[in-house]
């Protein structure tokens, strides 16, 4: 029976409970937002000892299922100030599936300077201290872990972002290499983390055995057809496995929707130069791995290894919005440059996004010029010196545009929008307005059907349609997320009439229960309900669900411009 | 006939406007408000081109009644994101008054960088290059100012702080002595003039004659009556005259509400050496002015001049709140290194109350030592020099607090709170918690009955009256400061039963009207239904209008707690 582990970080105390009627059905994200909902008081301060953070793998983690080993968190975001969920592959989740652990939860803060790292295993929870680790990176951290815990075990740990508890610092998942290239990245956790002087957490499932099914057969039946729907998808089987997510810069730039110089045109001279294609060239005389799985049982390998031009390792798991914050949105056209700054973003555990598009407010400020690859790489570095330029980067965009006067700031509840123009892509932008997480692509991404004609097509310059797509594509997201499966899987289930009910068969066949698809749809909804009524209670309003100014401004090559009200916005999230 | 002068940023051009109908009867606070309300969008970046920034004087200012030259100034605060009105004494009220502008109102944004300054003389309004002061602090360019147009001008300009845009950036109104000692010190207004790159303007009133009064006897006799009534008050005319605002130190830390160390207890150890007594002994023993009016007319005389110990001249204008917040509320107890403090912050154009609060956020979290003084001067330094760290201070206390990953900030809606305890004197937190403006104590001072016995006596520590306390004080505040009248006048209306009507008759000999003392609370009152009405529409809720948690902690030496409930809260301003 899965229990929920509470782990009070003032005492270095921990409880199993069982899981409550309410939560019983509920996984990943749906459990997460609704824990904090209603653990969390929604006024607190993030960094305060009221606040919480919980991980919780998904509803299909730990099982055979392709794709299902992403891990939430959630909490009170530091950056926005509203409920947040993050989700990240690695091996921790599937780790705590296999340990029946349907959520670790921390709690309360000591009080004292000293780091704790938690120690989960078959039969015991174990704090020890963690002081050796403070001032480590990421990469240091997760090698001395290994070499003292193993290889088998899931590790995740903050940086010296973390430590510092800035608004943008992430928590790193180790991947199956070991390294820090997966990251619950947005929205601050590692700040949580850090708050309650938690450096690491390690999960150690050995002594388990396999998850146990109720219907073993019903369950291979819909994987097997699961497998095959994900392998024969030209997105999921063909694009993200030959150029990984760094297959958009190229297509976004063609569609016109590269935001590039802080959201100015949509199109960037030096695109090809950052491209997917060049990516991968360089890895093909360097050595490197092209494709590679974030965790077992992943069938569509976006994630790879890049090498430096000496051949050595410099970077894994380097995404396309990390290309385009610091590629196009700061004029940067130097893509060794780019991928020492995700690099460093990683060791240091800070959002490559928001600290990104941060490095372009520097530009906007006038602090470096435009295109300054050496000299972003050298602001980027403040960030793990913890000098106050650190600090200020490392707190996001809205927080350095606001430290350096900026008033050009793409930014939805202070999170950093991503490398899409919501004027381009309107069925983005919509996402950017009304997600609870704030700019999120990943909460909605309306590229499916504005851009790469995935589960239909819809305008992607025009309004009709772009908000019921970003709608349905919001309470999709929210159930996927509960599932545990990597959202890359929503291209494959858009384009297959069979997809939902795939997804379904698993989940019934894994609980040996008898859902359809409305109750997939009911529960995306109701965990979208869940997250705005934390909202609510923290304080937003509708004002909070729209686009800054700036996006009024025409955006060339297709000179549209932002044109919803802020009252057509509420309609998108209304059930 | 008074007009309006709308001065466009961008194009160097300006306009005079009748006024019209609405705004007619207003001045000051009322004006200005009204004007936000009706002209800002509320949802407006604060440092974009639809925000404005509105000057007026009050009603009264320019005519002989005593005290009345206060000029407000009304934006979107970069501070909170709400409505703000600032006022401070100085000359340039007065001599507006005289060339019949009741309001200058800056619009729009330069795209450059060049800075201006504007001339405002009888007959002209020039615009002329300001590039020459940039980089000044306000002692230099006021001192530069009056050489070149003059020592009977009214000056006000922005430091360095209001060049960066910092959020704590003030405007600097000269006084009578050309000093810099007289701020619309709070919510960031210097950064609004900042970003419309106006460095200065010069009011010269040359050619006006006598502002006309309609009833001029009965104008003299009620300022007869009124001159009285300041100068036989205990407050206004002993102990503001004998020791400036200073003579809290001593009282507040009497009544336990002296907040020592970030908030942690009500009497710091050393309140004597930072007290009004001490600074009128150093003041005599060294030279410099124990008695001096912000502006002419002015029968308090709360200001000063503090020389250091070499005689020289160091700061002006040397206030309790800057007393309170660089000295118990950090530990500091050396009032010189209190004073060149106040001087930097003068200098630089900056809140000291935002800017000593976020001294403690430095020590809260620990990149300085408890009262250390030097490493505290050193640090509001960086503000000039505008090195990152200055920026992180110079945007605030909760800017700072957040920077650093600090969860115990004393701040409402952004603002720092000011020198007294919302537990040992709840009249004052009630304001704190529901001022449109954020902490501010001027906007509702329950000091008066909470600890002076002024206007009856409501006892500080328990719940009953307070309440209504704040908000009897909040409504008459906000008309004290349409009329332009200094706030210290309240302490003697207080306790007068003929002192709103003395008011009222000041209005009425001068405007040649018929209002009567209701009309001066309908007046208060609807210039707070303006202020809500923005930051509603700007998208606050009743969640802003709360202390934050660190105030559930009893507090010592009453052990005393916040205890009031949101909803309890809301009635407050419920007209």
């Amino acid at each position: 029976m899965s229990k929920i582990l509470r782990i009070n970080t003032k005492n270095k105390t921990y409880t199993f409970e069982d899981v409550p009627e309410e939560l019983a059905g509920l996984g990943g994200r749906a459990l997460t937002s609704k824990m904090v909902l209603n653990e969390v008081p929604a006024t607190c301060h993030p960094l305060g000892q009221a606040n919480k953070i919980i991980f919780a793998p998904g509803l299909l983690s730990g099982s055979p299922a392709a794709n299902s080993g992403r891990l939430s968190a959630g909490t009170k975001s530091p950056l926005t100030g509203g409920i947040k969920e993050s989700n990240a592959g690695g091996l921790v989740s599937q780790k705590l599936a296999k340990l029946e652990i349907k959520a670790v939860v921390l709690e309360d803060k000591p009080e004292g300077d000293d780091y704790s790292m938690v120690v989960i295993k078959k039969d015991s929870v174990e704090f020890l201290p963690a002081d050796e680790y403070v001032g480590n990176g990421n990469y240091d951290t997760m090698e001395k872990l290994w070499d003292r815990f193993g290889k088998k075990t899931g590790v995740m740990c903050i940086g010296q972002a973390g430590e510092q508890r800035l608004k943008a610092a992430s928590i790193h998942v180790a991947d199956p290499q070991g390294t820090p290239g997966r990251a619950l990245g947005r929205g601050g956790l590692g700040a949580v983390m850090g708050s309650k002087k938690i450096k690491a957490i390690i999960v150690d499932d050995k002594g388990t055995s396999r998850l146990a099914i109720a219907d073993p057969d019903a369950f291979k039946v819909a994987n097997k057809r699961w497998v095959e729907m994900l392998r024969t998808h030209p997105v999921c089987g063909e694009g993200l496995p030959a150029l990984g997510t760094a297959v958009l810069v190229n297509v976004i730039n063609e569609a016109g929707a590269l935001p590039t110089k802080n959201f100015r045109t949509g199109r960037f001279d030096h695109a090809q130069e950052i491209s997917g294609e060049k990516m991968v060239e360089n890895m093909e005389a360097r050595g490197g791995v092209v494709a590679e799985g974030c965790h077992p049982g992943c069938v569509m390998k976006c994630s790879q290894v890049y090498h430096d031009k000496d051949g050595k390792y410099l970077t894994s798991g380097f995404e396309y919005e990390t290309l385009w914050a610091f590629g196009a949105h700061c004029q940067i056209k130097e893509l060794d440059d780019i991928a020492m700054m995700d690099r460093l973003c990683d060791d240091f555990g800070v959002d490559t996004i928001d600290t990104g598009v941060a490095i372009g407010m520097a530009m906007e400020g006038g602090l470096i010029p435009w295109g300054d690859s050496k000299a972003a790489i050298e602001l980027v570095k403040e960030i793990g010196k913890g000098t106050p330029m650190g600090k200020i980067l490392g707190s996001g965009t809205a927080f350095t545009a606001d430290a350096l006067g900026v008033d050009r700031i793409p930014a939805v509840k202070r999170q950093a929008f991503p490398a899409y123009d919501p004027r381009s892509v309107k069925g983005v932008g919509i996402t950017y307005a009304t997600s609870p997480m704030g700019a999120d692509h990943t909460a909605g991404y309306g590229v499916t059907a504005n851009i790469l004609a995935v589960g239909g097509t819809v305008d992607p310059l025009k309004k009709e349609g772009n908000l019921e797509l970003s709608r349905n594509l919001q309470v999709a997201t929210a159930a996927i997320d509960a599932a545990g499966l990597c959202l890359f899987v929503a291209f494959a289930v858009l384009d297959n009439e069979d997809g939902v009910q795939t997804i379904v068969d698993l989940l019934n066949a894994q609980y040996g229960i008898s859902l359809t698809p409305d109750d997939v749809v009911s529960l995306g909804q109701s965990i979208l309900n869940d997250e705005k009524e934390f909202n609510r209670r923290a304080g937003f309003t509708k004002k909070d669900d729209q686009l800054p100014e700036m996006f009024n401004e025409t955006f060339p090559p297709h000179d549209t411009t932002w044109d919803f009200s802020t009252d057509e916005l509420q309609e998108t999230l209304k059930f």
